[in-house]
């Protein structure tokens, strides 16, 4: 049982005269910042001003690749052979590194649908872990805990950091439930804070169905798109803490 | 005088299914490949191919950042601001470092329009070379022999190759006649060829007056999109070797 | 003097995920919409979800054709050639006609650096005019009152509605007053919709110099991007009516 | 069994600086030309020229929608919803309708991933055909023959060319075989030319696993990318009138 747990946000979300998430408010809750790139959302002056908000903030720093996709946001499944998969996310890290000042990048995880691809298709898990080592085999890799996909990853020889979803229902294989099911999202941010906790403490979660299934949370996702998601933000992170759970960047544990 | 010269190709600008440039045969007679990184150009796969066949032939490769106008293939001026093309040309070498599997990149040279715009636009050129010590000060910045940029650039701490176009009529201040006018493109093999050694033996071109001028000829621009072209670098090549200069890449001598 | 006016809007600026302008709210206070196609803003679903919203509320739509700059949001001067200006803006009056249901398109109004470049190039200028011919000629060009493109586009054969900005200071000529100028955009709403109202009635604007200069206010440019502004667009309309002037869409007096 | 065919073609398909298809020469050729309208290929300035080659030849003009995905050229999958397709298609087809001079478009014929989904995908079929029936109900859909999607498009009021393809191998259901199998493409000419005639005169084909199949053979898809397929291309013509069919536009005959 983890007592240490990371929180990571997906932020630089913005592109041009679009703005897009509360990137001021959430930083001060997290401990990794997940970095848009171009290809789903961001932009090179995004990124920069994104870059430097983390720092500020001391919130370690993150590549969010997705696909070529601006006007899907990345959320559709797009049939990219693995070896343009692998080159898409090769390009992203090295675009955003090239932002951090000598600084190095903690960690790597996939956007929207790229990410739920690789959950479940091996060539593409396989492709993102080659990208991955190609450009600096020290990054950590974000996945779904639970999936194949973290195995493949460790197998190829990555540091992985199995990621939990404190507002998603799980099916009994781990897998998330899908959106269109009713209930697919948890909306009442009481349940979402003693999930996201019970996850880190005990490891555990409760199915969609209602049985117990074992998770590894080295890693929990949170939100920064609305004030309420902020706020849940940091309820969460305090109540951790007061749990005794030391939250604190992943590349600090893994 | 210099003894020494590098001769340049843009390279790598084929997209998707769209095929672009006699790659495969330039590369033989160059020592510099300046690489698209999907803004005017080229994509993530691309890249990756296009690096991969500088290594093959010894050739050192170069970011060849453009403004993000694919349709227009970056040939338009386009009125971005200096914090805009900053972090334009710091993406696309970050981009391109990703896919050189830890070995570094030797310059930078700006395409198209951000070429032609930072040749007489002192705010821009300030950009570029703010982007390129960003990144990293050991890149060389190539900018058109006897501009303004060149200086900038220099005053900046850049290494800086200076670059002549040895199919290209000078104006008598040292900067290209437009491609509008008559002879502003120099179509005969020979010509380009004589006017090429010239510049590196003597430092000597003749403008479009009639004119001598100096210039300073670290690197010489060729091009490969046609078979013409690849056989025009191969004889220019042979030439300048055959008048004692030594054909190298710019990092070893800048 | 008029004694009608139309009140334009720029819509359907939301793209994907992004949302951009309260819509909803200032449809109800304008009588022209310019729908955004895909080139600087919108996308297909916000165009069709624009032009339904538009029907709703008995407002005519126009087409609000942009360069291809969508990171930029078409602010920025692209150096297009008149050939490709006229082909973008037939592209997009066509690809906003398909979601009209049959019904016929209003007026056209370019956005940003394309409109700016317009009233100071008259190739750009000649160039719109033409595309708007081919393809409708009985839409309605909005340009900038006093320019000579109001003058290009008539003699070409077009109706044109002569634009005003109530919020913004003009210099003696009868141009905008750069941005950058202090002063350049009037942030008082009490003296925005006093010179809205003198501008449509007397025809007569205080320039930045304080001199009073000639304009003809056949439509008014309003803003919805927040909630100020949308207040302010339901004032004006209220204080022109009060005015006895009626307001109605440019198509019924042009 | 039918006494005409058309031949259809794709065109239009270079993008800014890059070429792609003989267009010049298959244009002789065809009596249906599909124009890509700038998603996966096709510019507007290619659209207009295009439109113009295809006039001057007497060819019909119909559109050619694609997937968002110019990097792909519009052959990935990608899962749009029903609601995005459709209005990707409308879009495009208003497009390059106006760029026909008032002239009307003859069919639609959807590209790439876009055409093998729909043929799959009832519900991506359906979105289609409302898309050309929201905006000309008198434009007909090519869609493969013996799919289900041409029944769903008839049935939802569209007239319908049923497409066969004489290069591509067929499985025994009528769909066409994997190009990831040996032997998916036909690549001997005459056995291509046979196979176009058989299927334009019989109405049947030899599958892949060696039975004959019935197929409907409304238009015959063709190939410009080199200079074998216009060969092609001239000989399966001449064929097809040596054999007593008449090869014209299928908005003659449907």
């Amino acid at each position: 049982m983890p007592h240490r747990v990371d929180l990571n946000c997906d932020m630089g979300e913005s592109y041009g005269a679009y703005k897009l998430g509360l990137d001021e408010e959430v930083i001060k809750h997290i401990t990794s910042a997940n970095i848009a790139c171009g290809f789903h959302a961001g932009d090179p002056l995004v990124m920069r001003h994104t870059v430097n908000l983390a720092k500020q903030y001391g919130v370690e720093v993150g590549v969010h690749p997705g696909f070529p996709d601006l006007i899907g946001f990345g959320r559709r499944d797009l049939a990219a052979t693995p070896e343009e998969a692998r080159s898409y996310v090769i390009y992203q890290i090295g675009a955003l590194q090239a932002f951090m000042g000598g600084k190095r990048l903690q960690h790597v995880k996939p956007h929207g649908a790229l990410y739920n691809m690789a959950a479940r298709d091996s060539g593409l898990a396989k492709a993102i872990a080659e990208a991955v080592l190609e450009v600096d085999k020290n990054l950590i890799l974000v996945a779904l805990s639970g999936s194949e996909w973290v195995r493949i990853a460790e197998k190829a020889g990555l540091r992985v950091a199995s990621e939990v979803f404190a507002d998603r229902a799980y099916n009994h294989d781990g897998t998330l439930a899908s959106r269109r099911l009713p209930g697919a999202v948890i909306e009442d941010p009481a349940e979402v804070v003693s999930r996201g906790v019970r996850m880190a403490t005990e490891g555990k979660v409760t199915t969609i169905n209602g049985k117990d299934i074992e998770v590894r949370a080295d890693t929990i996702c949170l939100h920064g798109d609305n004030p309420e998601a902020v706020t849940l933000a940091e309820t969460l992170k305090a109540k951790l803490q007061a749990s005794g759970i030391e939250v604190t960047p992943m590349g600090k544990f893994l």
